[in-house]
């Protein structure tokens, strides 16, 4: 999955740069694989590219999209106005992408009822309300991981489907409700782990692994 | 290796809490995994654990600190000063575990002579020299595409050994030079695949994965 995300990154690239059809071998470049896994990938769902010809820039664009879920707008909620939330709220990917904020919760005073881009600070107790009323889907928590599972459950109980967790604690949530895990601290000790095990070797297994 | 990172930071809130010993099952919960995993994934180095006891929490969060490479402090640099980059400084995870920002860079001559907790933002072009006198071994890349690749032959030229990339691009560096990277679109858009493909079923491939 993580690959395709990457295949989709270097096919916006390359359409930014006007180019319309493009070798395996050149999105491998751009997505840190070799040419043989991206036709792997590829074939996977569907035969898209044409032997000597590489693969047509728009469409792959569009079938990557649609396997990822990204065929539409997702409309997020995102608790904690803090660094990492605004860090994440101005990430220009995440809209070029279709994800849009239409809630921010935290439950400092300080912060509610202040505005980024138009889009109020609520306290959490208007979360269940605004969820439904923003139909929102996914929530993005980046909170202290005291807060995460009374959040979790707030989310999961407002009928949310998504959630992206950057509070470094495992949240247990329905089977209804996805959860990814993102936590910086595991990112640099997959790091410091492959200086320490292998200096001259390649690369960590991030997102290109 | 981020399933050991994820078991480290089990133990960690289990030593908070006065926990001594700990069970398989009780430390893939916290992991979110299996207790067959758990134990699987330790017996690969060593035998810690003790029929009927359960693991010792505090050798084993020793050892696994030394897997990790987080037996000693890590010197570690941080380019872009921005909303990430603030983020990331002020991630108390990263001290805790032994990460020291102990230089910044940014190119925006505003940010420059700033100071962030005691540490100045320096100008790109004192990256090198800075470098080597601080005995940087890390760099976090918080900066835009367009300047990763500039960044990182500068990065490997001072000598570094691991970069942490958070620009959504991949960077080509030396064999010596480790490389992790982390895009947040990748992590959302592993999140709306799993909606897509699965709606009822278990976690996305997270830090959990």
């Amino acid at each position: 999955v993580r690959r395709l995300s990457l295949y989709l990154r270097g096919l916006e690239e390359l359409e930014r740069e006007g180019v319309r059809t493009v070798a395996s071998e050149a999105l491998a470049a751009r997505a840190g694989t070799t040419a043989a896994q991206v036709r792997k990938d590829l074939s996977l769902f569907g035969s898209f590219g044409k032997r000597g010809l590489g693969y047509a820039v728009p469409p792959l664009q569009a079938q990557l999209r649609s396997i990822l879920g990204l065929a539409r707008p997702r409309r997020v909620a995102l608790l904690g106005a803090g660094r990492i939330g605004a860090a994440l709220f101005e990430y220009p990917p995440f809209r070029e992408r279709g994800f849009r904020i239409v809630a921010i919760f935290d439950e400092d005073p300080e912060k509610i009822g202040r505005r980024w881009g138009g889009v109020a600070i609520r306290p959490v107790d208007e979360l269940a309300d605004t969820v439904r009323r923003e139909e929102v889907e996914i929530a993005v928590l980046a909170i202290p991981a005291q807060a995460a599972q009374r959040m979790a459950d707030m989310l999961a109980a407002a009928g949310i489907r998504g959630i992206l967790n950057f509070a470094p604690v495992q949240i247990q949530v329905p089977e209804t409700v996805v959860v990814n895990d993102v936590d910086m601290s595991v990112e640099l000790e997959a790091l410091t782990f492959a200086l320490e095990s292998a200096p001259a070797d390649a690369r960590a297994s991030g997102t290109a692994g």
